[in-house]
């Protein structure tokens, strides 16, 4: 299998010489937790986001640099909300407020809510949990986060209550290492995209992405006048492409924001090796790029595939094999504070939540939250108690490892059914793969010089006769030229991206054999029932 | 008491000639819905909104404006999500997708929800009903919604499900006089407003609102460039404004956007009445100004209030006489399609669901879900469904107006006491109110000009000492000056709002008698204990 692109994974992923001295375990949050006494965080309370990072782990890391020179006008001018600003008054003890122009609590019409969900840890062999909130749980001390709360307004970053947990959580994984990092929830990271584009960027920039890249965030980014081009996720390209950049010939100056899922890419499927992200960071170091971390599929990370006929690797023993298992992110190797790391609960809770955060510098975080504030708020307060009473309550740190350790081990087996069912349906002399290490999507090569229409058609319309012969077929794939960034572009390579992450194991295989069928017909291939196989 | 500003209320709303024909009644959408079938809306599903409306209320209802000369060049060029375009191939009977990047919902964590609501309409006298919500509840036929739908991915617009009953309640409600009307889903009004600037204004612009306004929209505005100037809510003030307006001292083109809160004003709490309405919409009319109409408050309106020691005038005996005694919105009046209404749940359900709606013409819907798909995408899932549960399945719309119905009678009660307590505590010589008709605030007029420091300090100085003052004294309420969106302009008039949503009655008493005294301490009047009051 020929690399499809510029943007090819290296062979291996070596973790072995990546260490993070005192990196951080669950006992350690336990520990940390049970010093720090119980968390009192009122109706919109600012969070304290230091008091949940491990001190200890911090004292010999450098701080972050300064943006301000990358920052837009509109960033750099927010004030944040003046109002919000008038609640440090409120602490005054006795005080009557006739100030906040909040509802009481009296008047939300919701008593009790309750969730069932799976219980991992079960002593009594119960499968399911159901996990219930009231409306004043907190007065009444039976919880640390109660409806009268997330049912009222927060602030820009969500609430403490559940804060709390992610930065625990990222510090746990990620354990970036400057000082000043921090963390504010976010709508999603479609929201936190968008966001960041109106404080990174200006109208007529260029972004840079991978060659192929998510369409909405070039969908995003372009009626704003910002452009995205692919710089090739090769270190070497990326540094070309900058070091070459010619304003004129572009139409715009040389970028500063870099853009990129280096884990199970969208639409591509391929995961940047330690040794890439290094290198590329090393890139962005030497233009001063700001990096844009997109991670939506970093723990649908797979095991390894084995083949169809092969034993299956056995999963991590542990949660710290887990964890090491995991390529480090860019988070993990962000010395600088260059990077701003979206992660979301799409694709490990349900997209459904509307719930995702970022882990940036304390300055970005404020710019970011000062910005939620005066515009999308904090994430629906249903959906943070959903995913407090289960991640900080039921799961706990451990329990949620599980989880996603559980998604990873699904995911494997959707992938390997993928897998083997293009070893024995597609015609491997026009259409090639390389198999997926992380997310949702096998990214088909096609290799259309050997179709009949090759020198009368275009690229493009081949490619869309195919689409619609693959209907005809029964089976939907997405085209590849939907994905790329500049539509004025000829990569000269024609991709189909197939998703193993939602349709039932059976109809994953019909399909591919389906497809299978459908380029036969179309290269004037002999069909597999015609070959006997 | 003197009129505190150029947003002074007209003395009457006078709704008696008030009548648009073919009024839209509860009855009249049940027999729709009986007529129109089950409604089928699975994931992601996109909602035909015109099937939601009376087809035969709009026969003869004029097409809205076109609204292109307005928009910015984002707005027109946001081409939508291509994705999401490609759902309209999954039609085809047999076909297996492979396409779309969702999840499966056997990943989502939630097997089942419930909530605990009031019962409004019990026939057992149950006061509670516990509404409960399984994974595939669309499937087993128990439910037009269930969990697999509401977590996974959605539209801009939000689900069908609780979109229909939003389409209805406004027909219900304000029935525009135009027929190509539509709603789309918010992730509340702070993101709507938000959204809107960046569809109508371009940096350098200004906004007209009213002469004091809610903070949050000044400050959410001004980074982007956009400037919010008071034209004075008086039609003659706004069309003098205008008809005057020097582009060359104000640095920026005429405006074309009109900002207001025509009910229960933030903080003024004044509420327009018809009169007004229609004289200001006339003024937009010959401006051609688009109107951003903001009615978090629009369900506060409350009863008269008739002072002290006079009986109470009981509530509205039909859900008619309810809906015929609130003050007809621009929604109502606007038969070019020129206005886009924000309505919010904060105030009449919880702030914390993050899920409001916008109604305006079709074509700005469409701009704004589009704009929606790729930025803040739908409101949490989590929290519409619990809005659905409530409004749809638990109380219909005969029951969400009397919850409506129930907090307008629960605000009158509140207005009444702070009324009271004014009119018992507080030194007229010095501050003077008008009782709101409507929304959260009371807008308190202080004589400034009889502070002994008058002649020597700045009203922001007085202000300032009044604001710490009060808090000596122990109560917290709101500088007027905080409200002023253009803070070089000097009113001349010093303010303080006090809002009586929150505080426990007796406390909101105890709270005006607190600034009673400290006024009386600030301007060497008498104190009441001293006079024997």
């Amino acid at each position: 299998m020929a690399p499809p692109s510029a943007i090819e994974v290296l062979p291996a992923t070596d973790t072995s010489t990546f260490t993070i001295p005192d990196r951080l375990t669950i006992r350690h949050i336990a520990k940390r937790r049970a010093a720090s006494g119980k968390l009192i965080a009122g109706v919109a309370a600012a969070a304290d986001v230091g008091a949940f990072k491990g001190r200890t782990h911090h004292v010999h890391k450098p701080l972050a640099k300064r943006w301000d020179h990358r920052l837009t006008d509109e960033a750099k001018t927010r004030g944040g909300s003046s109002l919000k600003e008038a609640a440090k008054f409120l602490k005054q003890p006795g005080l009557i407020s006739l100030g906040g122009g909040l509802p009481s609590s009296e008047y939300f019409p919701i008593e009790e809510m309750s969730f069932e969900v799976p219980n991992l840890n079960s002593a009594t062999g119960e499968r399911h949990a159901v996990l219930s909130v009231g409306k004043h749980d907190m007065a009444h001390g039976t919880s640390d986060y109660d409806l009268a709360t997330a049912l009222q307004y927060g602030q820009g970053h969500g609430s403490a209550q559940l804060l709390r947990f992610l930065v625990e959580h990222t510090e746990l994984v990620h354990n970036p290492p400057y000082s000043d990092w921090s963390c504010t929830m976010t709508v999603g990271s479609t929201s936190a995209f968008d966001m960041a584009i109106r404080m990174f960027a200006k109208p007529g920039d260029w972004i840079i992405s991978e060659e192929y890249t998510f369409p909405a965030m070039v969908e995003t980014a372009a009626p704003m006048g910002v452009r995205m081009d692919e710089g090739g996720m090769l270190a070497d390209s990326l540094d070309e492409v900058l070091r070459t950049w010619d304003e004129q010939a572009r139409g715009g100056k040389k970028p500063v924001l870099l853009y990129t899922v280096p884990t199970g890419q969208n639409p591509t499927g391929s995961t940047q090796s330690l040794q890439r992200r290094k290198e590329i960071y090393a890139v962005a170091q030497k233009h001063d790029l700001y990096i844009l971390e997109d991670e939506p599929y970093y723990f649908l990370q797979m095991q390894p595939y084995t083949g169809p006929n092969a034993p299956d690797v056995p999963p991590p023993a542990s949660h710290e094999d887990f964890l090491l298992s995991l390529v480090p992110s860019y988070l993990s190797l962000d010395v600088d504070g260059r990077v701003m790391r979206m992660d979301s609960f799409s694709k490990v809770i349900a997209p459904g939540t509307r719930v995702g955060w970022i882990t940036a510098s304390e300055q970005i975080c404020k710019r970011y939250s000062v910005h939620a504030d005066l515009s999308t708020q904090s994430p629906s307060g249903v959906s943070q108690m959903m995913l407090f009473k289960i991640l900080e309550e039921q799961w706990g740190h451990g329990g949620f490892l599980d989880w996603l350790l559980h998604i990873r081990m699904e995911y494997t087996a959707r992938r390997n059914v993928i897998l083997d069912a293009c070893e024995q349906f597609l015609p491997k002399d026009v259409v090639s793969w390389k198999a997926p290490k992380a997310g949702m999507f096998l990214w088909l090569c096609v290799a259309w010089e050997k179709h009949p229409d090759y020198l009368s058609k275009t690229l493009v319309e081949i490619e869309d006769e195919l689409f619609h012969a693959n209907m005809r077929h029964g089976t939907l794939l997405m085209k590849g030229s939907w994905f790329c960034p500049d539509k004025e572009v000829d990569t000269g390579k024609m991709f189909f991206r197939a998703t193993y992450a939602a349709a039932p194991l059976d109809q994953i295989r019909e399909a591919v054999r389906r497809f299978g069928e459908s380029l036969r017909e179309a290269f004037g291939l002999v069909t597999l029932a015609d070959s006997g196989a």
